[in-house]
Order: C-alpha cells, then sequence, then structure tokens
C-alpha cells in the first residue's frame, strides 16, 4: 500500500513536471535566433580578432598559388556557400561534399557534414592543411608567409596581445572569431515567432504545420534547425547525429548516391556509426542548392521528396512540398551589411612564386 | 618684307604662347587624381548602375563553373590585382598576361597591356566571352543565366530603364560603371602635389626628382602616369603608347622575357607597331608585384632597375633605386570602404549543373 501510494505521488510528479516541461520542449521546437552566439572559454569575440578573421577569410595567400579564399566555396556575398554540387578546393581539386554554408554557424555544434570537428576552430585548423583545399599541408608555411606581412604581425598582436605569435592556433582562432558574426536575423520566420503573426503566408503556414506532421521537426528543430540549441559553453561540442538515409532502399539510395558515403562512421569505423550526419541547419535553406552532402539533389523541391521518403517514409503530394517549401523559404534570413576588407600588403614584391 | 615682318610676330606670339603653356605642361607631368573621372556618354554612372555592376563583380555565375568571379583576378580587397604573374583563367587556364589592377582603372584611356579595347565596357565584353577566362564563349549563355534570376531582372530594370534587357552590353556597362568608382585618392604623393610640401619623406623627394631625371616622366607622367590625362570625353580611347623594351638588346630581354611578347603588333600586325605597350599606370604600384605584361619582375626592385636599362639605358645605383621606390611607394592612395554586395539569389535552385 505505501509502495503503490508512493507510485502514485511520483506518476502525479511525473505529470506535473511535464506540464511544465512540455510548453518548454515546445517552445524549443521552433525557436527564433537568440540575440547572442555561443563562443568558446578560449576564444572570445574581440573586434581586432573579428576584423583580422575578416581579412585572413578574404586573403588569397592563405592558399598556396594564391587562387583561393575561404569565401570561394564558402561566399557569403551570397547563401554564405557557392552553390556548387562539389566545391573546387587546390588546383580544382572536387571536394568529396557540399560546402556547407556559413550563415549563422556559430549554432552548429559541430562541423563538416559529418560532425568530425568539435569547434569552428578545428574547423578552420583541418581546412588550412589540407593540401587538397589549400594547396598547403605543411602549417610552418602558411604561418611564415603571415608573419612575412607586417600589418598581420601588428594585427595578430593586436588580436591576441603583444607576447602571441601567428601560428595555426591563432590563425583558426581569429577566423572562427569572424565566422561567428556571420548571422542572419530576422527572417520571416523569426518575425513570426517573435509574434508578429502576419508576416508568414498562407502556404508558408501551412507548410509549418506540415513540418511538424510530417516528422521533420524530430531532428530539424532549435535555433538552427539542427538540433539542440546549444546554449553558451554548455552544449559545446555535443553535437547531434542522425541516421541518412534513415529507411533505406528507397529508390532515392540509388539515384541520388545517398549510401555511397556513410558519414561520421567513416572516421570512427564504428558499425553502429554509419550513415550518421551531423543534421544539417535549414535557416537560409532556399540559398544553398543543391542539397545533400554530396549535392545531389538539385532543386529544394527534391531535397524535400527525398528526406520525407528516407527519413519518414513518406510521399509528400505536390501541394505539401509547395508548402513545406513555403515555410522553409521562411527562414531566409537578413544578411548583415559586410565591408570588404583592405588586406594586408607586401609593398613591392608578392607572396606568390 | 612684309612677310619677315609677319614671320617676327609669329615667332613672338608663339613664344608668348610657349611661356604660358609649358608651366602648364610641366605641371601635368606630375597630377593629384582630380575629383571627377572620365565617363563617356553613352554609359552615365548612376548609383543603381554602380550597384549592379558591383554585384556582378563579385558574382561567380558570370563564370560557367562558377569557380571565378572578376575580383578574382581584380582583387579589390588588395591590390586590385592577383599578385599573380599570371591569372588562373577558366579550368586554371594561365592568362597571357599579369592581371593589372583596377585601381583608377578609370582613368585609363585604353585597355588591356596592349591597350586593344578603346574603353572599359569593351574589356568588359572580351573578357566575359572568353573561354579561357569564364568559361562562356557565348553572350546568350550568360545573358540567360542572368535573366532566370529575378532580382537581377530587376535591377537591370532600375539601372537601364524598364524597356531595357540584359545583354552583353548593358552587362558590361554595369560593370565599367562600377569600375569607374574604384578610385584611392590621398595617396602621400597627391597630398604632397595639393601643398601639403611636409609628408613625402626625403627619400621620397630624392626619387620624385630622380624619376623625372632617368627620363621615367616621358612615359609615365599624368593622373595615372600612364601618358596623356583623359578630359571628359575629350581623350577617351585615345590611347598612348610606347616601346617596350625600347633599347633592345640587354641582357634583361633574355633574363625577363621581355620580346617574347610583341605587344599589339600581335592584334594590328602592323610592323610599326611591334613591342608596342600601353603605358602601364603606376598608381598603387606598390600593391601590385610581379611586374610587366608577364609578371616577370618578381619585385619593384627589380622592375626598377629593368625599366631604367631598357627604357632609357641607364644603370641606376642601388640608392637611386631605393629613392625611385620611396617615390613609387608614396602613389599608394587610400583605398575606399567598400560593402560586400548582397548576390540576387535563385531561392531552391542553382544556375550550376
Amino acid at each position: 500500500m505505501k509502495q503503490s501510494g508512493f507510485a502514485i505521488f511520483s506518476l502525479l510528479i511525473g505529470a506535473l513536471f511535464l506540464c511544465f516541461t512540455i510548453p518548454v520542449f515546445a517552445f524549443d521546437y521552433f525557436q527564433p535566433l537568440p540575440n547572442t552566439v555561443p563562443v568558446p572559454d578560449n576564444n572570445p569575440n574581440t573586434v581586432f580578432k573579428v576584423e583580422l578573421g575578416k581579412q585572413l577569410f578574404f586573403d588569397p595567400r592563405l592558399s598556396l598559388d594564391g587562387s583561393l579564399t575561404c569565401n570561394n566555396c564558402h561566399n557569403i556575398a551570397a547563401g554564405g556557400e557557392d552553390g556548387r554540387a562539389q566545391s573546387l578546393g587546390y588546383k580544382q581539386t572536387p571536394t568529396r561534399r557540399s560546402a556547407p554554408t556559413l550563415w549563422n554557424i556559430a549554432y552548429q555544434t559541430v562541423l563538416f557534414w559529418d560532425g568530425r570537428a568539435r569547434s569552428l576552430e578545428d574547423q578552420a585548423k583541418e581546412h588550412l592543411t589540407d593540401a587538397n583545399i589549400f594547396g598547403i599541408s605543411d602549417e610552418n608555411v602558411l604561418v611564415e608567409r603571415l608573419a612575412g606581412i607586417p600589418e598581420y604581425r601588428r594585427n595578430f598582436a593586436r588580436a591576441f596581445g603583444e607576447q602571441a605569435t601567428i601560428s595555426l592556433d591563432t590563425i583558426a582562432k581569429a577566423l572562427a572569431s569572424f565566422e561567428r558574426t556571420l548571422i542572419t536575423p530576422d527572417s520571416p520566420f523569426d518575425k513570426y515567432i517573435r509574434g508578429n503573426n502576419t508576416l508568414l503566408s498562407e502556404a508558408a503556414l501551412r507548410g509549418m504545420e506540415a513540418f511538424r506532421q510530417v516528422g521533420c521537426l524530430a531532428c530539424h528543430f532549435g535555433v538552427n534547425f539542427a538540433g539542440p540549441a546549444p546554449g553558451p559553453a554548455l552544449h559545446m561540442g555535443d553535437g547531434f547525429y542522425e541516421l541518412f538515409p534513415n529507411n533505406r532502399g528507397s529508390k532515392y539510395d540509388k539515384q541520388y548516391h545517398l549510401t555511397d558515403d556513410k558519414g561520421i562512421y567513416e572516421v570512427t569505423k564504428n558499425p553502429a556509426d554509419k550513415y550518421l550526419w551531423r543534421v544539417p541547419p535549414l535557416r537560409n535553406i532556399a540559398l544553398t542548392a543543391p542539397y545533400f552532402h554530396n549535392g545531389s539533389a538539385k532543386t529544394l523541391v527534391e531535397a524535400v521528396r527525398i528526406m520525407a521518403k528516407t527519413q519518414e517514409n513518406k510521399v509528400l503530394s505536390d501541394q505539401e512540398i509547395a508548402d513545406i517549401i513555403a515555410f522553409l523559404n521562411s527562414l531566409t534570413g537578413q544578411r548583415p551589411a559586410l565591408l570588404l576588407p583592405r588586406l594586408p600588403a607586401t609593398p613591392g614584391v608578392t607572396v606568390f612564386k
């Protein structure tokens, strides 16, 4: 009797708890962009660091032959990527996976399609020393090149202190700091969710509901529609992975080469990791065709149709797809005004052979 | 008697005329940047046209595969070029000649190293349809691509009128309009020449005098240090050519491959045109290493030494070279603050295959 009394009490407490938490979770599913971004403790954002990072981001001297900048593949004059299925790295080596957008990347808990990097800093370090991306594999080559540019020496000292040196670490930190400023607030969705109920079209509102009912929200929820929202520091690097394709065996697997690439398994070699991917963010998704890790879906229409089938085993009507796309279009935010940096000069000489 | 009286009168008038004009010419040799740029009558600069031109300038969709923008080779985050001897065009095809800076290009009377284009508009048209540059040779491919982007349709209508169409002509006009805004005023030289006598170092002042005495001014005079200053419309397209190398036969001809390329002769096939080149401008020359049409001189030191020998048959001392470079460094102007454009989107699709 005593035990059953305790059980009832527990149930009541549990129910009470749920009453309070369910609305909180429900609210979490659709979240506007917050006013701040998560920043790692060891790389606080400062104006000087951001400005330096912007110079580096646009500087072709990060590539061995001057043919590429970060912006070539992550074009922030556009959707934060290059509109190509694969990007073209050093000597036009195609990348294996499609360049993800940098807009709102600050809200991603892990980086790369397979989430193998735990921070923007780690992502930058990997690319900066990838001979297939920038043509440089030895970080000393890059460091010496930048250290030979007087204004960069001054700018690194200003950003990291007089005692700091130019290193792969400080280069990556500056780049990451700049990237954390690439936020697109005030999408129609954000305005709606903050209370301006008239901003979304009927189609977008129907699409929002379809997005929920189809099950997209199971993975695409939170600030960046990419899983758990990172609290400041709290979730940094936690990541959020899902199976893709989840329901294997549809005609799309072959048609879109969805199972050629096994995701994070290719790094971990853990059989449980096969086809696990970081959930990709959906903000500004309208600007980042083609879609999927391999860029195989040329249009958002295809991407939505395929995702419904491969993830939820559902076949959507054209109307449902159009509605969901109207909703996804509402996730396109306001790109901030960005001044083109003035790159530090090497008067009278060039760093290229 | 009557005739000789007239001759004396003529001489007097002539002498009087020279008294007034020689100082004017002398002043012309060193000229500060004027407050206006020459603009062709058929392409007046407007805010909308300039803004559209900037979008096009930064838009990788001008290249067939999205690998290049105008800014890749004419990098206006830097010295207006790419710091390479040859630029890399479509599929990394090396260009034959080194990319010239776009800074203050508005003051050049003819374009390309060999001056074969009579205007920025013509220069743009040639590049936009050069399969080795952007991978597109049929202008209709480019026009259809841009016409498929709704915001470009609006922006072209705003810039050229509702009746205007997107065409190679209007694309080139918009690009040229933007390029005419790329001015770097207020170099130390400009401030000096406008009357601030304290701004140039002793070395730069010695170099200015050496520049005159060595004979550099014979070609490098006027607003852009590239020959006759274009008055509004007056000199548009006149051009100004000089022999390079002028004194053929020095060791430099071979060492720097100075006679492999025969300049405008290769277009005209007129024997009198052999080794004739448009005089290249010297503003911001410190930012545009390597030097010469073939980028064969890696440093400004080499370039000055070679030019003195090949053009004036003079061997300069290290001190003279250092002084001249101090003067040339004073020609580096203030690069304007430029907002990165926001490129028109194609929601849900990409223009690339």
